[in-house]
């Protein structure tokens, strides 16, 4: 976070393993079209119950990414 | 929301009538270049003021679409 | 809000029709179980979105409701 | 909202109607003793219920009018 | 999230191994008496701390179910 | 708040006296019918006026009670 | 909280003796001028301390008062 | 903040030149009509753009004055 | 607060007694070893509940002290 | 914020000089590819500090665009 | 969480593991110089990012610690 | 914010000034007995009002420091 103009974006990703693997999704995911990515911020962790048990995870993050690369 | 990653945008829509139609314009504006739209979240419920009378309603949204489709 | 104990739930209601709508199905849901509702907060409002449009609108609200009648 | 000095009040309208109409309550009755009003911002929608039934909408709004006319 | 009227219940879960373990631990729990849950938010993250290290993970949930089914 | 699953209800209790005694006149009810209450956490305070005093103390709390005793 | 509207003030209280009587205090101030008052709600709690004890209690309070009566 | 009782009014004020500025301004123009102000505090802060670049600031602040003096 | 320096410190004191109490018992055991204490500000208040009564208030302050004196 | 449609980004602006120049910087930097900014809001200001003085400041807004010219 | 005094501390723990272990290591280090830590708050989930992925967790927790041991 | 440990602390600083200059003045009283001091994030701007203008800012931030060096 040094003296770079950055963008933020949020997203939600989503895995049956675990909350840190649906952050990890979310972030691979949005790398396939933005570059320049370069910290994260977990916003809100919510998930789906199925048959009483978590079926997926899902977690929203803010990304931010540099616009002056 | 199911196994999708998601990324969220936010709007604020406009509407004479009623804080529900100021929603509906937002997302129907946003639908002519947005594709995959499922979810929204009012954010923020404001308005115009005109002669003692509420001229326009403003809401805000967060709005969830699929980057996967 | 007199000088009664009151239990608070909270319910989400959903309608196709408006958000208060949705706060009024998941009121008169509740009456078929609790007696003694009282009052209610709006806590949140969502919704779905189906080819562009808001198909259901979904209002989170807590419920009092008296302990003492 | 130019370059105009802002005094905010805050207000609790009522309706039976709907969340909307208890807002444009609370704007007309102020508007008999406030003048320059521009815009406001919904703080807190509740309600009372009577029979399980919606009986009043309270919507609490924060109101802006200008110091300088 | 369809058109279905949910109630929400909050609870907190325990364990030794991870936080996402709490969770699971508190959905399980409720499991045995409550049906038809579908999702739920994480509130908290706590946990207690024994001998320099963490003891156990406790995770504050807000678990919806459906009413009508 | 050891290795146990609490379930949390909210309560608002009221009284003459103080805010303090909201608080206990809730709690003391609540335990008519629920066991297994451990701790809780003040969420609001409020009150009625009438005649420029304080009539009543109202206090919203969350209890959390075990689920597994 | 019946089908009036209010209009809300916000003071701040103080005592030597505890955090009830500032808000009563802020109360009783505010009757000498305002009419009509029904409730209030605690925003926040402070106070000034001295020598290592506390000297005053202060309340910040928001109230509401009828505009129709 | 001694034992005064004191009220607060929110007020919001515009500058071309800085955020401290549209601070200074309004509390500048409030001190036309009240007296005993005390202290402020920042709520939010704005500003309009115009051809991309900021037109002016608006601050939002809480001001505390005596009822006492 | 006038033109020092101060650093704060959070703590939470406990009382069998009253919420106010469980204050000034963690004002005064940090009193002990901080000096220049000046002003604090309520952040939580929790407590134990035994046999359905309350056993402890449990409340956790923001204590500023100056770094000048 | 009249009858138009809005889309918001968010966006964290750097400046070694002020924190309303580092709001200005990502202003002036979007101002490049976005058209028809109106309005900013200071989210979060936060900043670096080297040799024991701020280095830079941070400061994140959003801001709101029109969809409709 | 009984009748002691406690005093809070923020810390920020990082890992290229987990979200959990960057809490792990937060309060591991802390254990070196911190007697009596008790009990741990996750008050906020951050990372960096690298090449795409997920590169360090950085958690930051409220640790409460006993003064009176 | 690699993959140190980090303290924070809470400081409120004082300036006739500016609000910038408010911080700069706790970030270097600080700086005399803290090493290491790395970002910090503006918490609270306050400030006292003398004769109906400014008489001082009051900003509080949170300060972070790395443990491991």
């Amino acid at each position: 976070m040094s003296d770079h103009i950055y963008k933020h974006i949020q997203l939600t990703g989503s895995s049956a393993l675990s909350s840190d693997d649906a952050t990890r999704a979310a972030i691979e995911r949005a790398a396939k079209s933005v570059r320049g990515m370069r910290w994260f911020e977990v916003i809100e962790t919510r998930g789906h119950i199925e048959n009483g048990k978590v079926a997926h995870w899902q977690v929203t993050i803010n990304v931010g990414f540099t616009l002056d690369e």
